[in-house]
């Protein structure tokens, strides 16, 4: 069967702030600029989750993207929206917030819940003019 | 000569409904819930025919955009606008129209009037956050 | 307190076709074209619901949206989404489905809903190229 | 000469949360919901400014938008973008940075450097979904 | 019957460039900057044409999108799509080609094509940031 | 480190005509159609650059888009920003300025300021119909 990709979108709310525990103020102003102010500020992430797999004979689908809505509203919705990254989540206890690092995070989280059988890949907007994309190596 | 990828966006509304003929109501409404509503729904497809070759040195094209707008419209706009996928096109007459088994039909439409020097690549978004896309493999 | 207007926007995905039952096929065509193919078409509706009144002093809302949410998702959308609005809406029974005429109903149907103290205003994509707009008179 | 008007679309990334300090955490979640997480959460606004008057007849502008350009910069987007709004602008010391409150305070902030000869809007998304609107009154 | 307006969007690509020949290209480099090269620079227009009226009862429409979209085609896209408005636009022989000015011309084009029973209000966007409106006074 | 793709969006509007100087007016309407009218016309070209590389482990950046923001705008923006494209920029003396060769421009531009370690790719939007996208081979 041909292989597809499908691709479901959604969003998160949160704050964060771009800095490194063992810098200074200084050094994280001047790396990260007004992105380390220490009062935090925030984006609306849009973000896509994309699955690419053989076409399943029987219904059609590569992957029945009800079942990704709310995969991606359990794993990451429900730990990142109206959230503070830097306090809130764990995964970035001792890991600068970057959309980097970010979309590493996304994908590690969704791996472990979807079959070898198919590729991910993780787009997410920070803003609408900077976004990353990340497919796992 | 370098190797560009050129996109076109066309687009066409439609009817359809998911489900299987060989399968009971109540089993196509387990596995397509909502979709498989007998009365049938619909959306705004937004469809993007991606072609990558060499630039033609003399013109300056890869294909002429031109030209495919006016391909996509005859081979894909006057079969799917404003029809009901499942009566009325003759490739979902047994294939369920879910969007990957749609954006491989348009794949196969298109193939066969694009010289084989050129890659074809189909993304069909179904909604604004449901979309596939498809590469020929 | 000044009067500001608070906007939510959501969408359905429906089927429908123009036509009139006291209208022959051929006159039907003649005025709706392939809007009225018996066999149906589909959008996504986009729907903005606005509404306009005082800043509550305490609250600082006009109208809590998440509230509005749920209002849109149990009055429209669950009426709306993934239906054949000829069909299954009792609304369009003896109402030719045009857009003009749906935004009539969805404001029809929210206007009991919402204090009079509040301006209402709907908004009613049927395509990204087309849409109409609906004040209450 | 005719009266037209012409707008100007900017934006600014903030964090902000919704409370009140003389509520207790319980009465404010109740009442804002997570919106109301003390650690803060955080959007891209867009905001569009609308200036309404009579053309210009020399120049053929109602206002140069370079200039309304300039004027957002340095009135809200210094002032806003980057920022945490409860804790870093003055404005919203004893005001709760809702939507409504934070186009008001815009317009308010906007109004004084703009002639009296032209009416002023201000539009507010705080997220795709959700915007607010204020013309003044 | 209820007044509904009735929204289409259109678009088309122009070159322009802004100055006054009366004056002297320092003096339109100051007011104009670089809008005012002699060589010229160009958009992608997006139109916008709302007519508000009532709902004919007989249709259900205000107005047919369909006949408003030949009606855009004829009298504003053949006119003005690819066209270099201050060389080849008779309007503009001696009218500066601002966003607003260009709104005005195409209100009154339409204008005496749609009856006076309908409102028409003109929105036209120069780019996604930058756009103007008018509603006839 | 896992490789993660960074993508930064600008914009710029320019002024261009599609023609070959050693060709005829009436070869060039021929192959070009109206995109060849010898007065030009123009579009508001939207540009993506996309970087991609290991996630430095000190930062979390791949590469920091402020900088790209900043190269962008010196590279590209100085030079195509409200210009007409065949008349004053050198690249397109004897180049037909199609989205094509517009891109390996960009992407050519571009090359010599980036880290070899990185990949480069360019999107070019000439209308939100038609882009193209070229990743340097």
């Amino acid at each position: 069967m041909p292989k597809v990709t499908v691709h479901r979108k959604a969003h998160f709310n949160a704050a964060h702030r771009l800095y490194r525990k063992d810098w200074s103020d200084t050094k994280n102003f001047e790396v990260f600029n007004k992105c380390s102010n220490p009062n935090f500020h925030g984006h609306n992430y849009e973000l896509i989750v994309s699955l690419t797999g053989e076409i399943n004979k029987e219904t059609g689908y590569v992957f029945d993207l009800g079942i990704l809505k709310d995969l991606i509203k359990s794993e990451i919705e429900e730990c990142f929206d109206h959230k503070n990254l830097n306090i809130e989540v764990k995964e970035f206890q001792d890991l600068n917030p970057t959309a980097e690092n970010i979309s590493v995070v996304i994908y590690d989280k969704l791996r472990k819940h979807i079959s070898t059988h198919l590729d991910l890949k993780i787009t997410l907007y920070e803003t609408p003019r900077n976004f990353v994309s990340f497919s796992g190596s």
